[in-house]
């Protein structure tokens, strides 16, 4: 199954000629789920091609407006492009008052229905599950109620060897059982083993996105052992003092998470405008979780 | 003095991967003016490295989000950097209640005053006036109330010749007066006409903005002999229909208003996504009226 995430915007507040506002995409076997949405982001989403149709689900993690001034945009596009489906929206409950507020002046009829799905800020909080995997919302320390989020595929069912089909004349309704564990029993009677018939499937994976927060070992419930860690580094070590006053985090606290988390990736991102090159916010995290990377606009991990 | 726009968005209401929203950036004598502000205008301006401390007028043609959108992200940022100086926004009247309704959800308070000058919409109207420059709006024809511009530069001063003021020993105090057509008395009390002292200086220069419209020979009587026309050209000749029925021009239509009011160039933008190439967009004008160019984002035009 496809697990990535894409770097849409990975600027803090003020954008730069390098870097857009925040929003990343996520792909789990072609389906997209959209984190935050800077503004620019429908602008990134076409640069980068991807496939806003299979877009149903949007995560908003805050009403700062660098991490939503892009969603008149991209809910306007869809109404122009004649969208039917439901658009779900993962947001603080004042979201749906001041987007439907704001439209209002711009749109007379949506071409389809926005479901807003209110978040709360005290406790984490199952928010979606499908066949193939869940979404966690849970509390982040900021100026302002902001949540961070998990993506978690589900135990991924085992792979059948596909030569041992024809070989046994395994009919198509018996593979879902097969897959689940079952063993098979042939024609002539012969019960085959669950494990001859099958493999181990690949681990499930697991995505984090936490942005904006400063630092908080609250959270390392919520994503130990996670995958991929996005982790806000809005400052360097050295701009700590900015960071607490902003209630942001350094490169060196998004680094001690991801190491107390277990994490076995970290990446960093939001980062401040004044920092014209980033290598030195890296090597500070690197000293003490060496498996970081910087996040780039239009960056594609595979998870 | 320099006289130039850029084109920071050239798309119509959908952007493209190449193509984003309504945006131009007129630079006059060093002074900046933004006419539209879609969404993502403010990454343009970071992106083509415009200096956006000297940008304090922005005019919008009318409340359409794809020429609006960009502005809630344009005052925040504004915002961030501690700007002091008034922002003047000439717009529909609506626009003030709009933009302080959803800001007011994001924003404390604003660091600097924003001045809303209400456009009309049923004539023409002086709306900004300096030492430089004039401002005039105009009625469009388009399916809300819609204004074009026209930016004048006023006619310059004669220039002196730099080599006379030696020769003559003419004193800065004198230069004034003669730049704006006074002879000169020497010291030995003999006249130097004006005519020697000075030359010709270039032709004031003028910009026009006509997006969004459908034809409308309305318009001709305001932009008649102006230096650059920028007209919008959604359509191609061949999808007359559709630009009839949602208030656009085609391209032909761009090139016909162009050739009666003897504009010195044209400017083709407000593309439809539907034209992956608009080169026959451009083909279709230049049938008409030969000194006609296609907008593209990043492109700066001499005026």
């Amino acid at each position: 199954m496809s697990f990535s995430v894409s770097i849409l915007g990975s600027s803090s507040a003020l954008p730069t000629s390098e870097r857009n506002l925040t929003a990343h995409l996520l792909n789990v076997n072609e389906r997209f789920f959209l984190i935050d949405c800077g503004e620019g982001t429908q602008l990134q989403l076409r640069k980068y091609k991807a496939k806003i149709s299979r877009l149903d689900h949007i995560f908003i993690t805050h009403l700062h407006g660098d991490h939503t001034f892009g969603l008149p945009g991209l809910i306007s596009t869809f109404n122009l492009l004649g969208r039917k489906k439901t658009l779900n929206i993962y947001a603080h409950p004042d979201l749906e008052h001041i987007i439907f507020q704001f439209l209002s002046f711009f749109i007379v009829q949506l071409s389809y229905p926005i479901k807003f799905h209110p978040l709360i800020f005290n406790s984490p909080q199952l928010i979606l599950e499908n066949g193939k995997m869940t979404v966690h919302s849970f509390p982040l320390k900021h100026r302002i109620p902001t949540c961070g989020f998990i993506f978690k595929e589900k135990p991924p069912l085992r792979k059948i060897r596909k030569e041992l089909i024809e070989f046994y004349k395994i009919s198509p309704k018996d593979i879902p059982d097969i897959k689940k564990g079952a063993d098979f029993i042939t024609e002539e009677g012969k019960c085959i083993k669950n494990e001859i018939l099958t493999f181990e499937p690949g681990p499930a994976k697991s995505y984090a996105f936490c942005s904006d927060t400063s630092y908080t070992e609250d959270i390392i419930s919520q994503i130990s052992n996670v995958d991929v860690l996005y982790h806000e580094a809005t400052f360097a070590h050295e701009d700590q003092a900015l960071a607490q006053a902003t209630q942001h985090s350094t490169a060196v606290e998004a680094a001690q998470i991801a190491k107390l988390a277990n994490a076995k990736k970290l990446i960093l991102g939001h980062f401040s405008a004044r920092y014209k090159d980033v290598t030195h916010l890296l090597d500070q995290a690197c000293q003490i979780f060496p498996n970081t990377m910087v996040a780039e606009d239009g960056l594609k991990i595979i998870i």
